[in-house]
């Protein structure tokens, strides 16, 4: 073999599992070694809850690419339970332990790619080490759950933190028939999104009987005389589970990364340039461990997702090739699935705007049907898109429903990477049959709205934006509607009347019109507009302001 | 009411039904008159086979916006019954006929809008016109068909045209127990498609007990003398049947055009600008009648589909609001739905490219799960995927599967819009959830692969290109998926195996390299490549090329 240098790759998993793949296309005659200290490569990270549910049946489902798929198709020298404790970068050498007998080993290397992933937190709280405390991030973690359910006869659990893991952890634990409590800091769930939209998401929680505690962190925990565990909160509640799931968020694994004086960045992740190679350019890092680039703001950021680590482990073997290809950044496209809801979001979202001072966004909020209306089985989508008011670039979208959120989500994601505006929404051609979407998509419907706007024929505000307190506000649904809940105060005048009782209304001040979704509202407030009213809408409606 | 003008629109449904919502909104004090010939306004065209098959249990069901929507919440005049039979656009008055009573009608407008949609197309064929021959096209077509089906009993039917409307018809009917046989003319159902995309469906229907006569046209219909009907075919065969559906394919209704002397495009519908005038600039047209502009080639086309009707009637109402807009032009995406399969386009076939006289184009064929692999329930999508070689602008793409067809769709149909590459394909990042999607979405792998051959990274050919008699032809795959089916002549030295006994192969010659959907395939190519050998990739694999 006319082996030309050694690229060692630490940590076999979503990017150094790609990265390893992508060079062997490279480079057939580079000696290619990845190290893993866990028992398995290439496994699915983001399967282990619905392993621990049993949706998944084997721990061997889990493995995206056997190892015979590395060492056989790909000439790949994989060694698993070898964990790498030091990097010379002078030397160019790594050192580690055998896991599996406890003996050293050496490598030299041309090139090094650190993937080592993130751990999951777990904070430093009273009794957050007593047994029967968990987190979820490996095959072996999972396997030590089910074992302690199954001897301890595990009927209640507490899972802490209220994001991807803990609510896909929390689905599947009640799947298992237990009880299950959630316990969150913030006073929402999927913390990255906005509050509005995952207000359904927690519905269809706590209709599948998961115990929500949102604005509620966890003080401690603690051991019962009768050995089961209790999670006491700073409010003073206590949860009594036979099992507790940490999920609280993870923190990129940079022990290597510091012990080899790698630069490592603001938010604490591995800094590496656009072509994935740290401040020592013969080694490169991606994944979960990095600190990447938001194409939304151009701030080094961190993301904990397949995707984009396993796209980083072909630039960086592409770099080590050689190869000028750069790693675009990332747009924070994300979904999660709990029973038979999902939610998710692409580019910014209105707390990262706030967050960042920007004020030169607007909303539009919409709860369309995934579906033509007149053919059965149509669900709601509930859709928050954010867009440049200047210009009407999309800035992001948020969406939740029981059917075609990811198919939302993934239009949103495609437009927004290719800076497209409301206008290009307005005019997409989607894919429409009876079953399949509308004749005006709801992708359209948002580009309508937000167009609307923009051209001055309608004006509106979205959830979280005050109404006066004397303002006169308008209900345009049906007085079945209306009695069904409305806004304190709010005049019903139905839709089909208000033409014949417009004079029932008054000029001298801005009326607030809504009705349950925001459609007729705007043919209310474009008709009272042209009678010399001003009107403004509340964007998406009773089903966005209800709560 | 300070009524200033007066705009006739004629034909209520889809285009015309959007145009006189929008105009409403844009202008309070217009007078607005809608006339519809048939006795429904605003009814899904697109539900009917639906409805024929009960999945759609009430006519009612299918109408879009209920006449009440119309005259009270927008105060248009909407007649149903009222056909327009001629215009006179130097007078700027159209005259018709109370089809509920026979009394004739007139009116002034300022602006006219024609909406009148496409008629099925009726062969000149013997026995066309016998009674159980129907077309479907409206609420009363299926009232028509389903009571004669009562009334005789229908076991049989023949479905003539294996496009959108046949196919969805065909499912109906063999819902309702019917034996069905679908005749289509050419050697493909969903002839727009290209061939091989549409296989799958082919198989499915079969599968459904659908009997399906491909490249065999029509000669004409015959009574038996039990009162039955015979369809023969020019092939010589002959199928009885106790209905018959005609679904062709339709043309654009021009009729009042034609009469007005608007003038007609070389396609036979009526001439329109972008802000949808006719030759007349009282008078505009929108809808099935209408050549549009295809944003592919800049060239005139016909497009009977509802999306673009709608957003017609929009552009329409602006431009007679005095606002600038304009309609963007089609790229004719589109899906059809049979059984639980589905299969769509957007964009450019690679049979259009063809009649176009272009070389400059390559092709990539994969064949991912609908999600990862390891969550249980992955369904296979085919993709045929069209980019321009020079650049890599994505051309178009075709899908077909069990799940998610219509949002891979969807997602090509938003990058095609935005002038993407196949390099924003690969730095796409999608919605991942073990069951939403994969860390490396098929839209990634697709923009992977072409951008891997635009880089030079790999060579391949697609089907349909010939592989020269005396190839070598190399298949990586097991010997058990050998075993199963192969091309003939083809090696078999499964991928595991190759690095090892490469001396075996020739390096005189290509090496056609296949595997059973195509990534072991590239894996080996590049492996041949760096030792050596030339190597061709069969794109899709056995998948592909097995029919």
């Amino acid at each position: 073999m006319k082996t030309t240098k050694t690229v060692v790759i630490v940590g076999a998993v979503a990017g150094g599992a790609s990265c390893a793949a992508r060079l062997r296309r490279n480079e057939e005659f580079t000696r290619i070694v990845l190290l893993e200290k866990g028992p398995h490569a290439s496994y699915a990270n983001c399967g282990l809850p619905y392993r621990l549910g049993g949706v998944i049946p084997h721990d061997d489902n889990l493995l995206v690419a056997k190892p015979a798929v590395f060492t056989e198709n790909f000439g790949i020298e994989l060694h698993t339970l070898h964990e790498v404790r030091s990097i010379d970068p002078a030397a160019k050498t790594v050192s580690g332990i055998d896991l599996s007998n406890g003996k050293p080993f050496d490598l030299s290397y041309d090139a090094l790619v650190l993937s080592p992933g993130a751990v999951p937190i777990r904070p430093p709280l009273p009794g957050v080490d007593l047994p029967g405390i968990f987190t979820v991030r490996s095959i072996p973690d999972i396997q030590a759950i089910r074992s302690w359910m199954e001897v301890h006869q595990a009927k209640e659990a507490v899972v802490v933190g209220g994001g991807f893991i803990g609510l896909e952890t929390a689905e599947n634990l009640r799947h298992l028939g237990l009880e299950v409590t959630v316990v969150e800091m913030l006073d929402q769930i999927m913390p990255p999104l906005d509050a509005e939209v995952v207000r359904p998401v927690e519905a269809c929680l706590a209709e599948n009987g998961i115990r929500l505690v949102l604005g509620d962190g966890v003080a401690g925990f603690e051991n019962t005389p009768d050995n089961r565990l209790v999670v006491r909160t700073k409010s003073g509640s206590g949860f009594s589970a036979d099992v507790v799931i940490l999920s609280i968020g993870v923190r990129p694994d940079t022990t290597l990364a510091k012990a080899a004086n790698l630069k490592i960045g603001a938010r604490g992740g591995i800094s590496v340039d656009a072509q994935m190679r740290t401040s020592d350019p013969a080694i490169y890092a991606v994944g979960d461990a990095v600190e990447v680039v938001s194409v939304l703001d151009d701030v080094p950021t961190l993301l904990a997702l397949a995707g984009p680590a396993n796209r980083q482990g072909r630039v960086a073997a592409d770099a080590i090739s050689g190869r000028s290809r750069t790693f675009r950044g990332v747009q924070g496209t994300s979904i999660v699935g709990v029973f038979d809801y999902a939610v998710g979001g692409t580019g910014w979202t209105e707390k990262a705007l706030k967050r960042a001072g920007r004020t030169d966004y607007a909303v539009v909020w919409l709860h369309p049907g995934h579906h033509a209306g007149y053919y059965p089985g149509a669900e709601t989508l509930h859709i928050k898109m954010l867009y440049r008011t200047a210009d009407g670039l999309l800035l992001g979208a948020q969406v939740a429903g029981r059917a075609d959120v990811a198919r939302k989500l993934d239009v949103f994601a495609a437009f927004l990477q290719m800076n497209a505006t409301v206008f290009d929404l307005e005019e997409a051609e989607m894919a429409y049959a009876p079953q399949f979407g509308g004749a005006k998509d709801a992708v359209n419907l948002a580009g309508m709205i937000a167009a609307n706007h923009l051209r001055g024929e309608a004006q509106s505000i979205s959830p979280g934006a005050s109404i006066p307190p004397d303002a006169v506000v308008l209900d345009v649904r049906s007085p079945q509607e209306f009695a069904g809940g409305h806004w304190a105060g709010a005049i019903n005048l139905p839709l089909p009347e208000l033409r014949g009782r417009m004079g029932e209304l008054t000029k001298s001040s801005e009326l607030h019109v809504y009705c349950q979704s925001g459609k007729r509202a705007h043919d209310a407030a474009r008709m009272l507009e042209q009678h010399g009213h001003r009107a403004v809408e509340l964007s998406g409606g009773w089903d966005s302001w209800k709560s």
